[in-house]
């Protein structure tokens, strides 16, 4: 499959960022780019591109190739885009447009680090680049918190987002035994469930919420909803509910665009950076109860992507190692791909990296597998924690008092 | 101001947690329980009320005297009440009743851990066993993470909510700066700004979010909202905003309640747990403007006070800390009082504890010193980030790209 490296093609290299940042997406970034010094005989000047494709349409290029060492590091353990991101999905025109730009750069190594679409841009300009006889070696790098790609065992920046909610999770059980009520928190995915499921990461005994678990796999029933938190509610005096942003009826219809007014140019609901569907929700259950119940939403929204400080030091090295490998491979030779992960088979958490083709990726995503979601749809399974446990990292330990009851006195 | 410990009156002991949880009031706790443990001569068993006041009331009380040193370590370090938590300020007679309870139980030593409702809950059980010639040594323990209580220099609590709120922001600047637009965060605290004015406490750079704070403590303009917004997206083309949730017009009356109609039995509008104010304010700002601009707006909610693995090591400290001087006192043969922290004068950061009246605490709260807040009321002073810093603990580090142009190319 690779040429020798002395065969390689000589030239610069462009490397962008693209889509909803994570806490790791710098850690590809600069894993990339030292690696690509590494190869100076090769790759002459590593540049990066402001904002994705938009930087390279309007050659709002920098120049790292020579960016110390120590501030790269510094930027690899920094949450969101330190390049900048873009949700522009080029045309096939505009495709063509950066070709020229980067050919004019004598640009042939492009590295394109994001999701599914990402992995597209790169296919379509790869693409031109062959039609063209230009030798341009093109990689996706992954990324997404929704965990989403296809043919990768896990994508990078899931483990660490995993983290931030399996921990909110945490402390908001504890929240929730110290002022008993009905607590709803709202999670990023508008397709995939993964992140929400993540909430159930950090149980920490049998009665640990949340207890309930709403993913966009599932098609959601108001009427078994409030029935399933009625139920929850009755046993326990509180219960705490995961719900995916994305939730929607059997007929497709997303809930939050039930309700909502939000909807942008495209016909699409905008989903974060809003607490409209945990209000919702929250109305739900406080009109189906009687009595008074506190009852309680929270859209943990952007916090989930890019909060500075907890990152899950797995996802941390495979996001650096992912971005090393696509320039290992490009400059051994290896025309185009993109790196998914394997796990090994085994006990314990091991896993290897594959070269795998730009179209095993691109376009189409990813669900949640059957078997991680429980038989009535509103949790997750055992199967779901053995798979994404090993992700996050160490969680926190915590503690319950052992509640030795004192006897009660006649007054 | 002692009496001797030989002289100190032997029986039990009840401590209670009240209120809104934080991340270390378990630490004042178990600093509290293990204190008391070295006095066994004079506090023979060491009780907790289950969710505070409610838990003497109904004699939900555990027996903590034998539990296990590692179980309540495990305790020390996890979010919010452990002994269950309470938002019931008691009556007088209620106070009487906890009294005869607290009597029957042969409890000589009450202890109180909570903000300024807690100590007057404190004062007054204290006063009904003066009026009944019985020796109930009764202590307050501070925690709030609004930090207003009166006569300290800060409050057990604060420290580590302003650190997730100041690591939450270090975050949310580098997402603002990868996909560029206008974003508000809504930060807890109804009537004091300090957690607000904690979002600016890791500002990683001159152009570093937020540029814009909106405390309770200054009367809230929407015009003058729209028009600092306008300005600051004008120059960076971005803008991020930190909101207090109990943001207020002139007249006092809070934005929240404007619009809401969640208001309780007794007029509160309810301002956490609720996505409504951060999607108003987003509104006032889209219809502000002509263009199509990216708005999005979190509320951080419960995570604030609860997020589990986010704690200042100087907060956990120092909750640990009052906890124990507490009991200390009281075994001394102190009847009453409140432990406050006063900074030490000079560089550095350094503390020294205070025994204070339980009055000096009780009933009224206390608001940002004027110093704090910047002349147009929009943002926080260096002397807040010199006076809050410190109590943050270590924030994580973070870097930019130095960003040198690459030369455009014709093409």
């Amino acid at each position: 499959m690779a040429k020798s490296a002395s065969s390689a093609n000589v030239g610069n290299m462009v490397i962008g960022q693209s889509g909803g940042p994570t806490v790791v997406i710098n850690q590809s970034l600069i894993g990339a780019v030292l690696e690509a010094r590494r190869h100076k005989k090769v790759i002459q000047r590593v540049y990066g591109a402001l904002h994705g494709v938009q930087g390279i349409l309007k050659q709002e290029l920098i120049d790292l190739t020579d960016e110390p060492k120590a501030n790269l590091e510094l930027v690899a353990g920094t949450p969101a885009s330190a390049l900048g991101s873009v949700r522009k999905k080029p045309s096939a025109e505009e495709c063509r447009a950066m070709f020229e730009i980067l050919k004019a750069h004598n640009v042939r190594y492009f590295f394109y680090i994001g999701g599914n679409d990402s992995a597209e841009t790169a296919h379509i300009v790869r693409q031109v680049a062959i039609e063209a006889a230009y030798d341009l070696h093109v990689f996706h790098i992954p990324k997404t918190i929704d965990n989403d790609l296809r043919n990768t065992d896990h994508c990078p920046g899931f483990g660490s987002a995993a983290k931030f909610v399996a921990q909110a999770f945490m402390g908001d059980d504890m929240d929730n035994r110290s002022l008993k009520g009905i607590k709803i928190n709202v999670i990023m995915g508008r397709h995939a469930g993964f992140l929400t499921a993540a909430s159930a990461l950090g149980r920490a005994s049998k009665d640990a919420g949340p207890h309930l678990v709403y993913l966009p796999e599932v098609a959601f029933d108001e009427k078994q909803f409030v029935e399933d938190v009625k139920k929850v509610y009755a046993k326990l005096g509180r219960c705490i509910i995961a719900v995916s942003e994305g939730i929607a009826d059997a007929s497709g219809q997303a809930i939050a665009a039930k309700f909502s007014k939000e909807v942008d140019s495209h016909g699409n609901v905008q989903l974060s950076g809003s607490g409209a569907l945990g209000d919702l929700l929250a109305d739900m259950i406080k009109k189906s109860f009687t009595e008074k119940i506190r009852v309680r939403a929270d859209t943990f929204g952007y916090l989930q992507r890019s909060f500075c400080g907890v990152i899950s030091s797995v996802d941390a090295k495979e996001a650096r190692k992912v971005g090393e490998l696509a320039v290992k491979y490009a400059v051994e030779g290896v025309p185009e791909g993109t790196i998914s992960i394997v796990r090994k088979k085994g006990k314990g958490y091991a896993v290897d990296y594959k070269l795998n083709e730009l179209g095993a990726v691109a376009k189409l995503t990813t669900h949640m597998d059957p078997k991680f979601i429980n038989k009535e749809g509103n949790n997750v399974t055992k199967a779901f924690i053995d798979y994404a446990l090993p992700l996050v990292g160490d969680l926190p330990k915590v503690g319950f008092l052992s509640g030795k009851k004192v006897a009660k006195k006649k007054i």
